[in-house]
């Protein structure tokens, strides 16, 4: 068992300080809204909050606060009001449009919706997939991209006429291809789901893989990119990937706007979204004429500030010198798995042994220790932000052995190697002298016993509330 | 036909500028963010932005904007991060749900989701009515509390079991509650659902006697109160209604959330709004469980800061002295309805002669000139905003006579006299005098033919948006 003293040594070590300049991941690759905020430890001390959650809801970028603070002003209603600011919107919106598909690689006949997050997409999609045709997808899927597919699905009984395969995941990327291969050659499927990095492990099946041995069963392609696009972008021509669906709270654009890009036939024709205004070009007594795509999938006002966030977000990672964010996430993800593998008794999740250039979102478990605990430890007495849980993804975790939950570390364009060292030191002194606050599971959360910790004074903030759930066995949540 | 002196005489008269004081709508009731914008005019000038499209989409009230500046560096993810300022950001979050249910008078046991708007919120609702359950709604609605209702109506066949009933507008609002309570004994109904103030005349059936109706036969009833809570509030206990649907983007708060509030027994077990994570408890590969409500309807990431913003600006409206709200906009309400009655050739549209206390939303045609043409003018030559169209409310202008569109104004918190006297003073030279500059349909909108207006200078803006739209007869849009 290492000690203390050589945990801080690692970290020490690890961050570099003996190196001549700053290397990748040293120093945050943007500048987010919030880096320099502190939060107070149990210690009676106060941190710099260091979010390792980034593959939930990653911070805003500073130029999507300071983009959101210039439009405010000029906000008004757009599409059909008349007036100059209405216009000015109109313009703004549908120019973050442009931009949204610009980022994933767009292709000119493509049409790029604005949606709440990824999940809204993917229901988007489940619901203009023609009539009968069948969709296969993977059960390593982020609920987002698995119950979409499976809820309604049936031979048209139950209104949706959407046939969904859920194909179990094999123990390597080349097994669960050889898979796919006999299960598209089974019968034919007019779509193929994956992600394009999961949200457990950072890890994919290669995407041009995938997309031949979907074309060459005639199926198409749709790509969760919730983790895949901000974290390594993205390309839809590139890749002649069909949709890809992705949500702007994890892409530094926390505003309620997410997208959903891709062929436009499905979405100009398919069962639409919401019914309501702006979605319709006349409705009388008797009959309904829908829009075309994307006002056909928009109904109501849009979220026009998300839009405009999102298109600020997009435009600002674009302009990244290229391989930077690779770069930097990269750096990040090594150092962070290095330093988790050097603790005895951690280890790191991986779906595939053969995987290769996993996004930076690492899962582990620590010894046997609860993953709630561990994630309010790392919280109360490090400042330190992770999940635990099961990530929206049951039967993945079921899959990797940790039904009970684990706990995730993921970083993005404001994380530093300073965050991921303490997080590698803070676990190796729990794991050698354990916690130095008590704490306790109340109403299905750990929580510190008697916590001292005053709350950040923020307008309305009467409480903290504690979200690190007790691993209670398979009616866990999340 | 009155003159453009005489026009201004009116104007200058009904802005009581001889009056010893401020009186109701004078000023602005609450400041918000973009009061002092100035918009460029055709003839080379410029003037702050009047903007009288408040029902379609409200400016941020100054307290929204600044609540938002003041958690984006706290935000975090949200229920299932475990770090301090997850923990935060998760009490704001249900705080926020907790005094936007407040705001519109929840009873104890009732449930509020947020939903991106109003449209949202009524497509959740009608998803959740019990299978085979009757709904009744009148054809005067706007589509979003319309088309979720005939949308797959139908006996069981096409997968929602729920039938809806469209009864037709009577021409009174005595004939039509009588129409409401013989429809109600012809069969029986789970809901009523009624608007809470119509989005094209503010007008409304009496809300405790719709509900005495509904009530008389077992009914429950909803209100689409997207024009009402801005306009006037609203309260679920007071009124004994059972569901609200309202938008935060005519509430001040355009941060892409709204409502839908009410009794939680539909909503904990009904269909799931939206497949995906967080509305689950456990899912494998054999089944869903499902989370009661809210969860089980907020699938996926929340939109936090939409949230936030939204219950900033339900206790900034709940902080005005009682009675203010309302007294603001009748005043200006009434000077308008007054400042058009005068002028010859425009005619205030009007559902129902017999309707009483009307919220700040008027339409109106001008002449027999096209209500682009009309909106366009106001824009270019006034730096004011209206709305031209059909206000997504079909029906109900071919029952007004209008099926190839109006015009309407709205008010709202940060409108003034001034706007209100610009405007009419503005038809008045319309009518005597006609346009300034020319106009031309280009792609079916009103533009001006040479345009020399300059850009705002704002980041993306690089071309006007025209969103008057030509009235072209039944497949004009919105």
């Amino acid at each position: 068992m290492t000690t203390i003293t050589e945990l801080f040594a690692c970290a020490d070590e690890a961050s570099g300080t003996a190196a001549p300049g700053p290397r990748s991941g040293d120093a945050p690759l943007l500048p987010v809204v919030g880096a320099s905020t502190t939060v107070p430890l149990v210690d009676g001390t106060s941190r710099t909050y260091a979010n390792l959650d980034c593959a939930a809801s990653a911070p805003a970028l500073e130029s999507v606060g300071a983009r959101v603070a210039e439009v405010l002003p000029l906000y008004a209603s757009v599409h059909r009001g008349a007036g100059y600011l209405s216009q000015v919107s109109t313009a703004l919106y549908e120019t973050s449009r442009q931009s949204i598909a610009r980022f994933v690689g767009a292709r000119e006949d493509d049409v790029a919706i604005i949606t709440r997050n990824t999940t809204d997409s993917l229901n988007l999609l489940a619901g203009v997939v023609p009539h009968g045709e069948a969709v296969l997808v993977l059960d390593v899927e982020h609920h987002a991209n698995l119950l979409p597919w499976v809820q309604h699905s049936g031979g048209g009984q139950s209104g949706t006429g959407r046939v969904a395969t859920v194909l179990p995941v094999q123990p390597t990327v080349a097994a669960t291809l050889d898979a796919l291969r006999t299960e598209l050659a089974r019968r034919p499927y007019a779509l193929v789901t994956v992600t394009g990095a999961s949200n457990v492990t950072g890890e994919a099946l290669p995407l041009d893989r995938v997309v031949g041995l979907a074309r060459a069963a005639g199926a198409r392609v749709a790509v969760d990119g919730a983790q895949l696009v901000p974290h390594r972008g993205f390309s839809l021509a590139a890749t002649d990937v069909d949709y890809v669906a992705f949500s702007g709270h994890k892409t530094y654009a926390p505003f309620g706007a997410g997208a959903l890009v891709g062929r436009r036939d499905w979405l100009d024709t398919g069962v639409p979204y919401l019914a309501g205004g702006g979605a319709v070009r006349d409705v009388r007594a008797d009959r309904t004429v829908w829009q075309p795509a994307p006002a056909r999938h928009e109904a109501g006002s849009p979220n026009v500030l998300g839009a405009i966030a999102l298109a600020q977000a997009c435009d600002t990672l674009a302009d990244l010198p290229a391989g930077a964010l690779e770069a930097h996430e990269q750096a990040l993800r090594d150092r962070l798995v290095r330093g988790l593998e050097r603790l005895d008794g951690v280890r790191v999740a991986r779906i595939w042994p053969d995987s290769t250039d996993p996004v930076g979102v690492v899962t582990f478990t620590v010894a046997d220790l609860n993953p709630g605990l561990v994630a309010a430890y790392l919280a109360a007495e490090h400042g330190i932000g992770v999940r635990d849980g099961r990530f929206c993804a049951h039967p993945l975790l079921a899959h990797l052995g940790a039904s009970h939950g684990a706990v995730r570390a993921s970083v993005g364009v404001g994380t530093t190697a300073e965050h991921v060292d303490r997080l590698v030191a803070a676990l190796g002194v729990l794991l050698v002298r354990g916690t130095q606050a008590e704490y306790e599971v109340v109403d299905g959360c750990w929580s510190v016993v008697d916590d001292t910790r005053p709350l950040i004074e923020v307008q309305g903030l009467d409480h903290l509330a504690a979200t690190a759930a007790a691993a209670c066995g398979p009616a866990l949540d999340d």
